[in-house]
């Protein structure tokens, strides 16, 4: 139930499609459709309205962070990792962007009969190792087999507990015009490997999926500027695109991103070139954005620069007043376009 | 991952079978070795290998339990209800047989592209109508759609958190020689309904799931008897033998059964007679088992009577010395037989 909430006064969104596409599974439109036209109204609470990668609940004095999340990728096994890392590095990453320190994990599996002892063995041991990376506990669980033909080898589903840093104070009604929006890393890495992996395009790239916890960055900020952090997204299915779009819906406010800021591979920008795809809307696992108040946009730079793998963390874009619930990519030659969600499903099971 | 440890120096269980098949899904002995075998020595930590059917953490001066299941029943709409309401009941009776209150769930959908979607509505609408009855918040979740034919309509995975009962004290160590074995209800219900319901077989039974919540229940003897229960377990998958079986290992005592002193409705007798099934191996999924204080069963009894859908509760059996790890059941007549854990899959994809 990704997706969020478009505002009380947005246009009512109604499902009434005759039946589910790939598309609604994508990220994108069609998810919103379906999250905020049919699964939010049935399962009316206010917690869910709020959309957010995680639920967040009072426990005495406490407040703790609530996700779950499914994972279908295919292949389950690609460069730089599989099913096993992302399902914990997914799960984790949700957390970590409500300012919550992931602490335990639950992971179910969904086996198709037939599956080799030995692929869930390397998949159970890279949840592991990813699990013990980010510091969580894999509590418990659950298992069930379906036939043959039933399922596509494995399918993994995980829910994560953390705990609220009680030092951030998040929530996308602090976002003002004159805001930062910064990007942790090189974006399209994750999707365009898992593109490449399938083997149906005569493609070839020295690429690996980002799949990593975030958690050590969004420490950091937390140490460094713990009022300046308004937003965090890890902007996976959808990409960035999706995440900002969503956001810029949410607090009535235009982004404008500029397009030569945003960190992009050589081997990205070629693949989503020749098939016709926009990197911002491809998936990334170990990316963030973040929105940050302009006085506190130097410390937070230099506050992720010094965790090992944050030094190509950027501002790519600033909070305006235009152009309202959009997005605008603007080129250091002037040209200007808008930025929509991702539409249909151009990468279908990307995690 | 269901199942339970053995105990500390009970035998070593080994995972080495070439590929998974449909018994490792179905709660029996093949699942018990998947888990203990594989999933809980990768995934080693002191909480997991507790393998109750929730963990407990420690939040502030609380205690919170979490617990997570994968939902796979075919079909996915069955007499007495659906995936939807089973979804959301499994959940909550996993929180509340260890003894906490179910506070929030995290729905998670797997979707099969194709899938009607009225279909998908009325699911989310049972999911809906099954929280409010069981005083639970869908607070998120996740939705994958996967292509026709990579899923069988819909499986639906779920978290739930829980706040821990703080009257009571349940946990295996307390058992004793001389506790009695209540029984919330006639057993077989469900699992045989959806044996009927798949309309393989020429069988016809006025009979439905009897999925429900059995927190009220457990609210009760928190009430009435907080110190005298002892051990809990909603006996789905491998039925009321593989709960009992796995309390008899973990605490090295004896489990003898009353076999007339079992409630079964003539249905479920009768489908079980010709299709030679035993109904200890049957699953149920508004039951639950109880084991307690000899001076507290009266007690305990009048508090389940009292609660509607509770009227049916009885003492099945009593803790002994003998079979040290196993269950007897012994008849009237003096016969008696060892109950051993499910073995195989006779009935897949149950729940």
């Amino acid at each position: 139930m990704s997706g969020r909430n478009n505002g009380e006064d947005g246009p009512r969104v109604r499902f009434s499609d005759p039946q589910i596409e790939m598309a609604h599974g994508a990220g994108g439109k069609a998810t919103r459709r379906l999250i905020e036209g049919l699964i939010v109204p049935l399962l009316h609470n206010s917690v869910l309205a709020r959309m957010e990668d995680a639920a967040i609940l009072s426990v005495g004095d406490q407040q703790i962070a609530l996700t779950a999340d499914a994972f279908v990728v295919s292949p389950i096994c690609f460069p730089g990792g599989s099913i096993g890392e992302l399902a914990v590095n997914g799960t984790v990453n949700d957390l970590a962007v409500v300012g919550a320190r992931p602490t335990a994990l639950l992971g179910t599996l969904i086996v198709e009969a037939g599956m080799p002892g030995d692929v869930l063995r390397a998949v159970i041991e890279a949840m592991a190792r990813a699990a013990e990376a980010a510091g969580v506990a894999i509590v418990g669980g659950d298992t069930k087999v379906v036939e043959h033909g039933k399922a596509d080898g494995l399918y993994i589903t995980t829910a994560g507990v953390g705990l609220v840093d009680a030092r951030l104070k998040l929530g996308a009604g602090r976002v003002a015009v004159g805001d930062q929006v910064i990007l942790s890393g090189p974006i399209g890495d994750h999707g365009i490997t898992i593109l490449l992996a399938r083997g149906e395009l005569d493609l070839e790239a020295d690429l690996k999926s980002d799949t990593r916890s975030v958690w050590p960055f969004v420490e950091a900020l937390a140490g460094a500027v713990p009022q300046g952090i308004k937003w965090m997204r890890d902007p996976t299915r959808g990409g960035v695109a999706s995440s900002l779009n969503e956001l810029a819906r949410e607090v009535r406010l235009g982004i404008v991103l500029s397009e030569e800021a945003i960190p992009l591979r050589a081997e990205v920008r070629g693949a989503c070139e020749i098939l016709g795809l926009d990197p911002l809307h491809i998936a990334n696992e170990g990316q963030f954005l973040a929105v940050v108040a302009p006085e506190a946009t130097a410390a937070a730079l230099s506050a992720l620069h010094a965790v090992p793998g944050g030094e190509g963390a950027v501002v790519i874009g600033e909070v305006r007043e235009q152009p309202a619930r959009g997005v605008l990519s603007r080129s250091s030659y002037g040209g200007t376009r808008m930025v929509d969600m991702l539409v249909g499903d151009p990468l279908p099971r990307i995690c």
